[in-house]
């Protein structure tokens, strides 16, 4: 199952919007397929193994770090290929979550004669999807953001200077984190102030993968559609969409004319909420936010953030200097919000840590 | 000198405002004597050493942390004794910094025909006894500042409500840091906020050490001397000094009949570097500070804090709550001021940070 993790996470910068999933075949003790799911539209991990395995899959055993899917997608359902290749046994790291399949794949299999069992190394299955996990059982998208702030928890100075906080490390760290991710959502703020062109800089050798790197889509929430038809993330190819509260339809037009997707969301203001939604709806399932303080800070506070990562620049910027999160609406100790720092570690000269917020009842 | 380094560690909660020495003698390769400097007044490393050695000394390697004493202080020089002993070698991991001494005490050594040698494990000699150092190479105390945070860099709400932020693994790991200093140092603004005992809570087991604990000299800088006669650290015994530009002689009468050093400064505010001046002359230093943001960002910015301790707690305290260093002359990125954080590891259920600040020139 650790080699099956292995070839799952092989597809960690290509899968979206799909889960990355791996297989290994083994028989008589030793491995004779393996697979692990690639991109969208191409051949799940099982099917990928079991060709590889060929005749050898007869009466083998099968680690899957996904229940086998039983329903007909894009491709054919992976537990018949499996019954029809006659394996001995299945071992799912964790059932699907996705109601279509739901312990259905596993029935599937047992119906045939096929022992089956779930659970073997399910924690970190379930890190390989959070973004997938996430939309099934809460049917919201998985949000991370990142941050970088000073030691004592500024972004930039009074005035907005900024430059960039963080060393090249860091910074060649958040590539990896955009490139994992179905979308990266900003604010209108951040566009209007840093123009950033929010892509994916690396190369496919540098990502360790095949083909063309995939370029996260790009979602400015924009409530009074300030979007500049000057900006900087369109000069480059990708997928852009704007949500906004506006009716002002000859602007919607020369967004949509410059290729953007304009999304319009009734009230005045966005509703984190109502963003959501439109999220799933979009199929996108693991979001990167790199954002300012207000909406960093709103995703936070209405516990929609699900995880953060923030790295530490060991600079002090000082008390006039711009807070990390906007979080008006603590002032009490009481009120504030607790985290569980699940990581810290340095990346070059700054530090990373990885942050659970504890969502509040 | 590695079980010399050991030895002198042992006497890290004792020894103040002197050195932590160890020292190790070696003859026919068995270690035939042991000892470290415990407490003022009372025999060196060395002296200890030899008395364990006896005429086992004779011929001997002696391992020492610190140069041999070559004054008369408290004790006769060290070097003396060593020479009567008919030591054959001497290993230094420094020459004292003590101007009285350096290098004279390796040189009566060599007179005598004893081979010397010095700088063995050296760094490890002197971050025994950073208060020392900085007396002897700086003329003025090692500080060290201790802060604890939330998440997002804040102390308390703005209103001033404060609770322990930190846990109670980081509060009794405060303690221990408290218990090391000659003196524990704080602001007026402080006293009256949070009427702090400021003293040491381990018992001499906790602390490992025989005898009574060491309570470090309690200073409050105070420029217009607003200190309250009903101050929680009047309850406890030892020593406390308030530092003050006033001129207010009833106020100063009735502190010094409480107990209280008081030393009057010239000029309207206290300034940090007389500050400075006073602690090496009242015989203090190692310096422990648990001060509020403005004392804490003055020493900071005014480069007069060699190193943070910042205890970083998981919460986000909001971006209306209180900052952790008053460091009002930055407006620029430019003028960040650069640190080194030369290690951040758990707490409990916080994260200590060590920070080196890089003084400007």
């Amino acid at each position: 199952m650790v080699r099956a993790l292995q070839l799952a996470r092989r597809g960690l910068y290509t899968t979206q919007p799909n889960p990355r999933v791996g297989c290994v075949i083994v028989r008589d003790g030793h491995i004779v397929g393996e697979g692990w799911h690639e991109r969208a539209g191409e051949p799940h991990a099982e099917v990928n193994a079991l060709r590889m395995a060929g005749e050898a899959a007869c009466g083998a055993d099968v680690y899957v770090t996904l229940e086998p899917c039983s329903h007909y997608g894009r491709t054919p359902p992976c537990a018949n290929a499996l019954v029809q290749a006659g394996v001995a046994r299945v071992i799912a790291a964790m059932v699907d979550p996705n109601p279509l399949v739901a312990g259905n794949g596993l029935q599937i299999l047992q119906q045939a004669g096929i022992a089956t069992a779930s659970g073997l190394l399910e924690s970190a299955a379930r890190a390989l999807n959070p973004g997938f996990i996430s939309r099934m059982e809460h049917n919201r998208p998985y949000i991370r953001v990142k941050m970088a702030m000073s030691l004592d928890g500024r972004t930039a100075m009074a005035s907005g200077e900024s430059v960039w906080i963080t060393g090249e490390a860091a910074r060649r760290d958040v590539q990896f984190l955009r490139a994992q991710a179905g979308a990266m959502l900003t604010g209108i703020g951040t566009v209007l102030a840093d123009d950033p062109s929010l892509n994916v800089r690396l190369t496919a050798a540098e990502l360790g993968i095949q083909g063309e790197v995939r370029q996260p889509t790009r979602i400015v929430l924009d409530s009074s559609l300030q979007f500049p038809l000057t900006a900087a993330m369109l000069k480059l190819s990708g997928d852009i969409r704007v949500y906004t509260c506006s009716d002002n339809f000859a602007k919607i037009t020369q967004l949509e004319q410059a290729g953007i997707n304009v999304r319009r969301f009734t009230g005045e203001k966005l509703v984190l909420a109502d963003v959501m939604t439109a999220l799933v709806d979009d199929g996108i399932t693991e979001v990167h936010v790199e954002a300012g303080a207000t909406l960093s800070g709103a995703l936070v506070e209405q516990g929609f953030a699900d995880e953060l990562v923030i790295y530490l620049a060991p600079h002090l910027m000082g008390s006039s200097a711009r807070a990390l999160f906007n979080l008006p609406h603590i002032n009490q100790m009481e009120e504030r919000l607790n985290l569980t720092i699940r990581d810290i570690r340095a990346v070059g000269q700054d530090w990373r840590m990885i942050i659970s917020p504890q969502i509040r009842g």
